[in-house]
């Protein structure tokens, strides 16, 4: 049996009369797409467009909740209470839902957005919490959440089915962690590379660390970027180099 | 066959820190409750419990969608697009269907908030948008909205059933109309005559109006305010006169 | 006397991460700047970059204050009372001085935005809410407003200076309205005709209606649009075009 | 020379229909009054209603600024940038006085609410950005912090006048800081105690910590809580009692 790979990607994330620069054309290559829930980005206009745009590109859709700020693009941590990390992604996911009802489609799964993945990836509390509200929501639901997370192991505990998610374009350090963005070796901008390292985590479930030990992690969905330059070109690229290595990209649900 | 009416009342519209002094026992005399959805008033973890009071009071639960407005709590007119509306009223029903899921209870209808549902009951094209909304979402619900008004017509128009919604407090006017606010005689303060008054829209489809002439309306449920000193000891009141007067006080749906 | 006149331009509209495609070489261009001050638009940090470049560029600070409604931009027309009209110019007002003082600078004018402007060039009680809230904050502030319309008398009858604001690229009507935006003639799109409608305004006193009728109206500010593709061109156009015409490009207060 | 003591109080929370039960006769006991600005809690309406009934009461008048997070109340801690905390920290000090101005009034002192205050009472970059913000609007204006915190020292560094604050109904640890809301005896219910402590600490400049030491600390300002159903009777109790043991109690400024 072959190897496969979902590449999930990140949308919705305009507001009101802010546009994003959003490269729509990357659900062409793109089998997840992660729609923002109106916390920190997306409005109800923005949901049902985006809704209906994944819909149109066959891509499977999942839930994006972040943290009530705006202001923050949901990327500053905020000391919320478990029960509240709950009750604040069963809104999200259910608010997402409503659009789906409309187009008679169904959620594939739930991706926790920026602070709220950071920190559901490191407490197992948070991590408890957002993984019940979506099996609360609908057991069906898969999970996406870091490689190897405290998010993603709530899950498995649950039985929901959860997807790890690695990145293509950040490097890893020993303990399996991503290099720490504040360092100057976090982000691999060669594009060769970045596929190489997805390759090698996809068919042999490991990564080499920038402390060039051998790291074990699981990959089922890898992160791609929507906005910035070359994010469609990288896209298509990586699809591409995917399939040419016998890597099947489809999404986790199928 | 006898009569029958359903009593509803809006519920769930504290806001984190702020708690309004709502009668939580005034579910044990109501038969709908409509739930803030958290754009005029409530929050993720407030709808969460009251979701759980009003099934524990085996009360039937609608949405209550508003406008975007917390710091006016929905009664300031926007002018919003039909389109808008739509995509507001999907959201906040999706959203709150989210806790329904969790409890594996469905909802029942939908009422709009304040400036919303006053708009809605004057404009056509608001009140389309609104109406398709709830069906689009699901065409089960049941649309609440002000009897003989644009969204009740929207609603049957799409073969949504519909509940015509009626005023225990408030005088009507010969045209079906409610007596503004702004004038003195538009609020019934006396208990008896509040629901000899809906016992007549009741039985004889009809009130009289100020200008003391009969007219005719439709009578589906009662809206009852559960804040206020005297909500509690009023729902029980109007509850056993209408029983005592062999008028079944039940939900829509059932 | 030579003729004179001011150019003002709306800035600092970006939120967050939300960055709004704004020319801020305009600021070269016109001499009075309408920074948003957070309620449909902009943000803390952006209002202080936003005085630090309009200082960089000499160029008068105003306050932009607009309705709370941030997914609306601010363009949503919202029943709101007087009152609520006069606490929400002057906590905007007072924000903005904010960071003024942190510059030792000092505001000279307050143009409201978009619904708010537009509600208060025609009712005449908004109109004096706004213009009280300006005066009392201080009477030495230039109250901007649509030439002719509610708010510039309400503003007079105060004894605030006030600017009567003409619009370039806007036809006008008999009566001396803009031509609404729904109507195929409300634009003007020849850079050459903007110009010399606008030379005609503060020269004359007068514009030529889409009737062809001569209507007399003041011209004390001419409002320019910073973002759009040409916006750049245009501004430097009309600047040097006015300035060959003898017409002075100035700021109210100078 | 006498001992005196300044009382604070925290008021002006409610927002919209929200009301908080505020006790507002507080401010005859009270010295300083902490407006919330809109962030954490209050709207504009709800400032200049508060702004004046602090006038009238003769109390000075102080900004509360806190985090944007209406929904938690600005008790959940936020990371935010020292930059961004200077910002939202001159935004809403300039809001407030925007109000102050309206009645011809000066501001007296900035005291920052909830997590930006216990954020800033330990974090020394935080602080300083505050502080800054404080001293960049007017170097005229007070700076109340946590006794002996960061906060203070950042501002002393500034050359700000600052008030260090301290709790009649909170017990101390040895190293000076405030026993921790989760453990059993972080309160002091019994008045008498309360007041004892009070005096202590403004008559030796010590308190006497949880481990039975005693420890140094400054008390310029004690904080009285103005909700719940004591609030009234324990102001007026520690005003009379610290009164009777010859400690003025007046504002900072004064």
């Amino acid at each position: 049996m072959g190897f496969k790979v979902d590449l999930n990607c990140d949308i919705g994330e305009s507001f009101g009369r802010y546009r994003l620069a959003e490269q729509k054309e990357i659900l062409k290559y793109v089998t997840s797409a992660n729609i923002a829930c109106g916390f920190h980005a997306g409005d109800p206009s923005v949901m049902r467009e985006t809704v209906k745009l994944a819909i149109e590109n066959q891509v499977k859709i999942g839930a994006h909740p972040g943290l009530p700020d705006l202001n923050g693009f949901g990327r500053r941590e905020m000391k919320i209470t478990p029960q509240e990390a709950y009750d604040m992604v069963v809104y999200q996911i259910g608010a997402l839902q409503g659009f789906l009802s409309v187009y008679n489609e169904s959620m594939q799964h739930v991706k926790p957005h920026g602070a709220l993945y950071n920190m559901a990836a490191k407490d197992a509390l948070l991590a408890e919490a957002i993984a019940q509200a979506v099996y609360d929501v609908s057991p069906e639901l898969v999970l996406f959440g870091l490689s190897g997370s405290e998010l993603v192991k709530a899950g498995e505990k649950l039985g929901l089915v959860t997807a790890h998610e690695v990145f293509a374009d950040r490097t890893y350090q020993t303990d399996g962690t991503l290099t720490s963005r504040s360092q100057s070796d976090a982000l691999i901008t060669d594009q060769e590379k970045s596929v190489t390292q997805v390759i090698k985590m996809v068919t042999e479930g490991k990564v080499t660390s920038q402390q060039n030990t051998e790291v074990s992690l699981k990959a089922d969905t890898v992160c791609i970027h929507g906005d910035g330059e070359h994010a469609l070109a990288f896209a298509k690229y990586i699809k591409e180099t995917l399939e040419r290595n016998d890597i099947a990209v489809s999404s986790i649900s199928t």
